[in-house]
C-alpha cells in the first residue's frame, strides 16, 4: 500500500515521467528519479520534484513502488538488466499505452519478489520532455489500471492510490485483452486515421480553406514517431480489425453515396448523432 | 455594388440566414426576411435583424441583392417557382457547401436579367435554427466566392462587399471545380470518417475509456441528417475518389504495421508531423 512514507522510484523524467514526479511529490511523497539525460535530472531536482537523480539505477534500490515512464520495449529491455536493483517486495508499475505485450514479457523475466501492476495513464501530449511536464493535466484524465489473473489486491490498490494522489478525473480496471482492445479503437485507429489524412495531400493552400472538421481530425497527426510505430505494433492484432472494420464501414458510407440512397444516409448519420451526443453528456461529468 | 442604401433580402432564416441577417443589419443595411416558419421571422423582427418579412416572395421584389440560405435543392427549386419577384438586374448569391451542382442548374433556369455569384462561408455549427444564429461566428472563418466564366467582375465584387460587412476572417475566390475538390477532401471526407467511427461500435462504457482524440475525431459526427446526404450526392464523384484515396492510404499503413516496419512508419509520421504543423501556423494568422 501507498503510505505516507512510501518512497516512489520513476524510471524517465520526460513528458510523463516528469508529470508523474511533479504529481507525487506535491503529494507529499519523496520520489527518486532515473534518466540517462542529465538535463532532466537536473530540472526536476531544481524544481523540487525528486530529492534524488542521476543516471545510476541503484537509486531506486530503497523505493518500496517503482513507476517506469519509459516506452515499452524500452522498459522491459530496462527491467531485464537492472532488476537486481529493486527492493524485495516492492511494486513496479508503468505508464505505457499497450498492455498484453508488456505483461507477456514481463511475465517471463521479472523477479518473482517483485510484483507488476500495469497502469495506463490516458494523458500526454503532442510534445514530448520534461520541458512540457505538467501533472495539473491528469485532472482531466482517465486512468486505467490493467490487471491479469495473479495480481494481488494490494497491488491493484496501490496503483489506485498513486492514481489518486495525481488527482487523475476517473480510475478504471480492465482486464489486458479488452484494454487494448479499446485502445486499439478510441485511441490507435484516431491515430492511423489522422496520419493518413494528412499524407494523401500535398497542397499546401488546403490551409486557407479548411473550417475545424479538418483541424480537429488531424491535431493529433503531431506525432511522437519515436513512440508510435512500437505502440502500433505491439498492438497490430486488434488494430488491424479495427482500421479493417473502418474500411468496411467507409465501402458502405460510398455504396450509399453513388447509389443516392439519401434514407440510408439519413439513418446512418441520426444514429452517429445520437451516439455523439452521449459523449458530450459524459464530458460535463468528468 | 454593394451600397449603403442597398437592400439585402435574404431568404431562409435558419442559422447561417439568421446569422447573415444579424451581421448585415448591424453592418448599417436594410435587410427584409423570408421563411415559411413564422416564429423565425418572428424573432428576426423583434432582434431588429430584419426592417420586414414574412413568407411572401414578394417581400425580395425591391432588393438589390438577394442572398438565399435554403439547402442546394431547396434554393434551386424557390428561384424556378419565385424567380418573378427578383428585381431586373438584381444579384443572386447563397451560402451553400457545394458548388457545380448548383450552378449548372441555376444557369439552366435563372433569368438573364439576374446575375448569380456563388458563395460558401465556411461557417455553422452543429445545431441549426435561428436560435443559434450568432453573426460573431464569422469572424474566425473563411469565405469563398465561387466562380464561372460568367460572373462580371461588378458581381464579384458585391459578393466580397458582403463578406466584408460580415467581417470574415479571410475572403477568396476559386473555381467550382476547384472548390468542390477541396470541400470533398477537407470537410465531406472528414464527416464521412466521423460517421463511420461512430457507427461501427455500440459499446456504450467506451465513454469512460477516451481521451481527446476520439472526441476530436467524432465532433463532427453530430450531424444535420436533413442537409447532409444532399452535400455528399451532390458532390459524389470527388467525395468518392477521397473516400478511396483514404482507404488506400489507410491500406498502406495496415500493411506497414502487420509487417512490422517501424522506418517506413516512422517516415509516415514525420511527414504527417510536418505537415501538420503548417496548419497551427497558419491558425495563427487566421
Amino acid at each position: 500500500m501507498l503510505k505516507k512514507e512510501s518512497r516512489i522510484g520513476i524510471i524517465g523524467l520526460g513528458l510523463l515521467g516528469g508529470s508523474y514526479a511533479q504529481g507525487l511529490s506535491e503529494a507529499g511523497y519523496q520520489v527518486s528519479g532515473i534518466d540517462i539525460n542529465a538535463d532532466a535530472v537536473k530540472k526536476a531536482l531544481e524544481r523540487g520534484w525528486i530529492v534524488k537523480g542521476g543516471e545510476d539505477p541503484s537509486l531506486i534500490q530503497d523505493c518500496d513502488i517503482v513507476i517506469s515512464a519509459l516506452y515499452p520495449d524500452a522498459f522491459v529491455e530496462w527491467v531485464k538488466k537492472n532488476q537486481d536493483h529493486f527492493k524485495s517486495g516492492c511494486i513496479l508499475s508503468d505508464v505505457t499505452g499497450i498492455k498484453r505485450k508488456v505483461m507477456r514479457s514481463l511475465k517471463e523475466v521479472l523477479r518473482k519478489d517483485v510484483e507488476y501492476i500495469a497502469v495506463h495513464p490516458m494523458a500526454g501530449r503532442e510534445s514530448k520532455g520534461i520541458d512540457h511536464a505538467d501533472a495539473s493535466q491528469f485532472a482531466a484524465a482517465n486512468y486505467i489500471i490493467v490487471t491479469d489473473n495473479d495480481n494481488t489486491k494490494e497491488a491493484i490498490d496501490t496503483a489506485r492510490q498513486i492514481g489518486e494522489a495525481l488527482r487523475f478525473a476517473k480510475i478504471s480496471v480492465l482486464d489486458s485483452e479488452r484494454h487494448d482492445r479499446i485502445i486499439g479503437f478510441v485511441s490507435q485507429l484516431c491515430h492511423v486515421i489522422a496520419i493518413s489524412l494528412m499524407n494523401i495531400s500535398d497542397d499546401p493552400s488546403l490551409v486557407d480553406y479548411t473550417g475545424d472538421s479538418f483541424r480537429d481530425l488531424t491535431r493529433i497527426a503531431d506525432i511522437n514517431e519515436d513512440l508510435w510505430p512500437e505502440l502500433f505494433i505491439g498492438n497490430k492484432d486488434f488494430l488491424i480489425e479495427e482500421i479493417d472494420s473502418l474500411i468496411e464501414e467507409m465501402e458502405s458510407m460510398k455504396e450509399l453515396i453513388d447509389a443516392e440512397d439519401v434514407e440510408a444516409l439519413k439513418k446512418k448519420m441520426i444514429l452517429a448523432t445520437v451516439r455523439r451526443r452521449r459523449f458530450n453528456k459524459k464530458k460535463e461529468i468528468i
